[in-house]
């Protein structure tokens, strides 16, 4: 019976399972962050070589025979760093078969089960992927936050921010926005948001973090919070219908990922209404590591 | 009579002057960066005296004489950034009169020669700014790259890359954009942005100056470089408007500074067309530098 090894890696944590087909779990490991572009080489393979002696401590029999490693990276997404994360995994693995690639597929085969599907995810960044009945993959956004990444966390938390600095600056009338914002990062003043922010350990997950103050402003129903987040809805959405129209039949599993979506009445809700009915919306409930299981699975014709 | 010194301070260079109200320069020196959010307090100290005695050698009988040091410093705005300034200057100059102030002074009274009226700053980023009949100071925007700046190089840059990336998840058709932009970072595929706009050592700088590549492609008439030239353009008209309203009277003096202000037949003419015409609109030809000349010659009541 087909034992595999499924990794989730990621910027802040990494996951590594190892499973069979019926989905028995023999191992299973949290470890730092690997993705390859918030890491050096070195504190990857010092990364890895842990994770893999910590799955082997845990059960020496099933590691010993992983017949192939899926590894769903984030940061991978040019061949040049896909390359750099291979080369570390098998130099810590020799003799595997491991392959790497986008971790969209993980959140995507943990919702679909190894189904072809469409993927919406939604955190800090945000991506639509998606992998046609002819195995074809599809990409929109995910360019990272200097790009905009529409629908994601950053999207929304700085369209709250640019509110707040141009009720400020008298061009609009977002004062809930305002309050709230600013008890938020616990200032007296709007030019304090400055510093608060540029001068956090990383202001992009700070400004993300604002997500959750302009859901409550909107279940408060202040104009200014349904404005944003009806905009990142239409985001979504036309990146969804898009990837839908030019890769796939009707019919279709969307699945929705990231933390931007742990409010099931807010963006999933505003989805439904957005996206043709014939496809099935739904929010990921399993860990994107066992879509790593279900791909790597795939690969061995399971 | 009065001599005075006056200090530019930025985050790349400062320029430093000492001069009297005749405007005849007696020493003038250009250092590397003292904005307070850019270097550390001993980098700054070290470049403070580096500059002050690099003015005294060039004319030490003017030095001697100075009767009050203005300096408008980029990254000082707020009280506590400005207080660690002064003391600084005040260790380098003791028993000296030192001002510190927001370097967007400098800028307005190098083009009033120190006469009330509004400047639009906009280079990297933007900031209007306004000094009236009264004396009151105001400022709109200037919150920095993350709070959109609206109407700066940075806004300008970010809105094409939108758009290049945009044309590529096919939400769009700014094909001229994609080409010109690519061919500006020097890239095969759009996807190649991304990392050589991350990985550069100054993502900021590099976004911004994408502006010459729209301003091209407006000179094209390319139909995406002309929306985003009008809106750069809509967003400063309102500032420079709502600060005309709020804080001054009719025939005022706005003053264009900035890098983004160099094509003068692209922004500017613009905002002929937007500012009331009762307003004199002009692009700052003098040093920012001799505006912190006439600012210290002002607070002598000169």
């Amino acid at each position: 019976m087909a034992i595999v090894l499924g990794i989730d890696g990621g910027g802040t944590g990494t996951q590594a399972v190892v499973a069979d087909v019926h989905g028995t779990v023999y191992a299973e490991v949290t470890v730092g962050p690997t993705n390859p572009n918030a890491v050096s080489r070195e504190q990857l393979k010092a990364t890895a070589s842990h994770m893999f002696n910590q799955l082997k401590e845990q059960n020496g029999e099933a590691f010993d025979q992983v017949e192939l490693v899926f590894a769903g990276m984030s940061g991978s997404g040019d061949s040049e760093k896909s390359r750099l994360v291979e080369s570390v995994f098998a130099e810590c693995l020799p003799n595997r078969h491991v392959i790497v690639a986008n971790d969209a597929i993980n959140a995507l085969y943990a919702g679909t089960y190894g189904e072809p599907g469409i993927v919406q995810i939604a955190g800090t960044g945000s991506i639509t992927y998606g992998i046609n009945e002819e195995g074809k993959a599809s990409r929109i956004g995910g360019w990272g936050y200097l790009f905009g990444d529409e629908g994601s966390g950053y999207a929304i938390g700085e369209a709250a921010l640019r509110k707040v600095f141009h009720t400020h600056d008298r061009k609009t009338d977002a004062y809930n926005l305002v309050d709230q914002v600013s008890a938020y990062f616990q200032v007296d003043v709007v030019p304090d948001l400055v510093p608060a922010v540029y001068e956090s350990s990383s202001p992009r997950e700070k400004i993300a973090s604002l997500s959750r103050v302009v859901f409550e402003a909107y279940d408060e129903k202040d104009p200014h919070a349904t404005q944003i987040v009806e905009q990142a809805a239409d985001d979504l959405a036309r990146s969804i219908n898009t990837m839908l129209n030019e890769h796939f039949q009707q019919h279709q599993t969307v699945i929705l990922a990231g933390g931007l979506f742990k409010r099931e009445d807010v963006l999933p809700e505003l989805l439904k209404r957005r996206i043709p009915s014939s496809s099935r919306l739904s929010v990921l409930k399993r860990e994107p590591v066992m879509g790593a299981i279900d791909a790597a699975l795939k690969q061995l014709g399971g």
